[in-house]
């Protein structure tokens, strides 16, 4: 399964909001259509965002491969390309490898140099999510598994394969995996929607529940693991991730039940010391009021809506990466990951 | 606000499915109409439930009353009520009350006989529901208070002023009030509907979050304490209530947050011994993956849904009860309610 498809003239995107019922795929042809595109959650999950970020810069290199202003332009896009979402690092992550190679490169090649480089963004982090999932189904043990999951971190949150789910159809490729329990993952329901969508094109075995029932089925022995995907890892481990995992970590450290993140390099951000520097978003309350247009509380209700929280490092068991399973201490093992990944890349 | 009204020979119930938008009055003229209104959660909260079934039976014994079967004919209706659902215990108490009268009334009196008692039942309910707000809102020490609950425990879950919400009323009432966090509580939304619905009547200050944010507020330090309602109290104090109530107790206990249970006593059952004797409701599917009929997951999708989960008493700070707060040991102390109970009513 795809969500993302891209020509140097367009980035076509599957629109996310309107899964699972409906299959629309929408075309854009400039930086601030992805920008947009990105705010309004058509394309989500922090690599799938890094990536249709980069390939934002590129279609609109590719408009404006005529002006004489490109270079200007072009960066200008990029601001607006990095404000569209402010958690998931990927985002800017992506935007600076592509502002790297707009400085190196003179302005009659700027279009095809970003091409180039946003396809090399796609296509390595397919390969990178099919690492993850590999040393993730190495990292847990046993058969028979039973994973419990938040979200969406599977082929619609990423280029191809994912991140937690992409160790989740390993284990299944392996013949490891008995059940996963899919949160609903509320406001927006990218487990119930979306996850969901792709458990059943796979054939993996799964059950929906709401997020209010991870307790239970933890308590039931149900669990014998949580996975789940970031969207900026702090270099002491700190996770910001989807609203309602640090609730699922602190259930799974009263559970014994270990808890795993599984990200790219790309999403671990040394630049950010520890969780509290890392910007929350915060959302319409709307997005909580109201679910597919129809509002479910009384008129002029009041909500809140943080799209993500933060997870302390001390409640994570390990970071599942395309360079192996990290464990703690995180503040060393995280930044040697940097200096090995130097080597490695 | 009142949710139940009563005449000998019909129940009116306002339909708690169709709130907040509509505002619809249902009349039952048997037994068995009203068990498919509890059946069908039309009504719900475990004291309403129970005195609903009480008047069910009355309205059934007024329909009846020149029935020469008429005691067989009543039985036999309230075994129906009984099993109409299983957790909460309020059901089969208040029908044993019922029942006490049947059996000790000649058939020519048990119109008025049975009609008394669910009178009585549904007026004691309300008395009952001040006396534990008023004892809740002296347990919670302090001023500015904020206070998190689940589900609906309100006026529209008893007979008027509510358990959980008549602890949260009080406060309010005493100017201690600053802020309430309702859970959502999926599947059926109670909190978003109906305790929304509720607070908004009584110009009470409060915040809609979906279920997976209660660990994110308690980690912000925006909430004092938790309070919420229960269907079966065991013996040894473990509690089953709504699903997710277990798992915010976990994290109340993760941030040393007080966990209170608002209850009546005869939500206590001293014939259950612990909490895995409590029987669980497991409800249809298509409760969690349909939303106002709308469906939200994939074709085919399968869901869990445990209506309740089981509170284990070591998690709980203390019941809040129409005779005051009752602190650990309750193995010891919960009983003990029920001696001075005696001597008290």
């Amino acid at each position: 399964m795809k969500a993302i498809a891209w020509q140097q003239d367009a980035l076509s995107l599957l629109d996310q909001t309107k899964l699972p019922h409906e299959t629309l795929w929408n075309r854009y042809e400039t930086a601030e259509a992805v920008a947009e595109a990105i705010r309004t959650m058509k394309v989500r999950g922090a690599p799938a965002i890094g990536a249709s970020a980069a390939f934002g810069l590129a279609v609109e290199a590719h408009r404006l491969r005529h002006s004489p202003s490109i270079r200007e332009d072009l960066l200008r896009a990029s601001s607006i390309l990095r404000v569209a979402r402010p958690t998931a690092v990927n985002l800017a992550q992506a935007l600076d490898i592509m502002e790297a190679v707009l400085h190196a490169t003179p302005d009659e090649a700027l279009a095809d140099a970003l091409y180039a480089k946003a396809v090399d963004i796609a296509v390595e982090d397919v390969r990178t999510n099919q690492k993850i999932g590999d040393f993730g189904a190495d990292a847990l043990h046993g058969e028979h598994l039973r994973i419990l999951t938040h979200c969406n971190t599977g082929s619609l949150a990423t280029v191809g394969y994912g991140t937690a789910l992409g160790v989740i159809r390993s284990l299944h490729s392996q013949g490891r995996l008995d059940q996963v329990y899919v949160d609903e993952t509320r406001p927006y329901l990218q487990g119930a929607r979306l996850t969901a969508f792709e458990l059943r094109e796979e054939g993996i075995p799964f059950d929906v529940i709401t997020d209010s029932m991870a307790g239970y089925v933890m308590q039931q022995g149900f669990v014998d693991a949580v996975i789940v995907g970031a969207d900026r890892v702090a270099k002491n481990g700190d996770t910001a991730n989807k609203i309602g995992t640090y609730a699922l970590a602190v259930l799974a450290h009263y559970h014994n039940i270990p808890f795993y993140v599984a990200v790219p390099k790309s999403t671990i951000d040394l630049q950010t010391n520890a969780g509290e520097e890392i910007p929350i978003e915060q959302r319409a309350a709307k997005e909580v009021t109201h679910l597919f247009d129809q509002m479910i509380t009384p008129e002029g209700t009041s909500a809140l809506h943080p799209a993500f929280d933060v997870t302390p490092c001390h409640l994570i068991r390990g970071f599942i990466t395309e360079y192996g399973l990290i464990q703690a201490p995180y503040e060393v093992n995280l930044a040697k990951l940097f200096e090995e990944g130097a080597h490695r890349s």
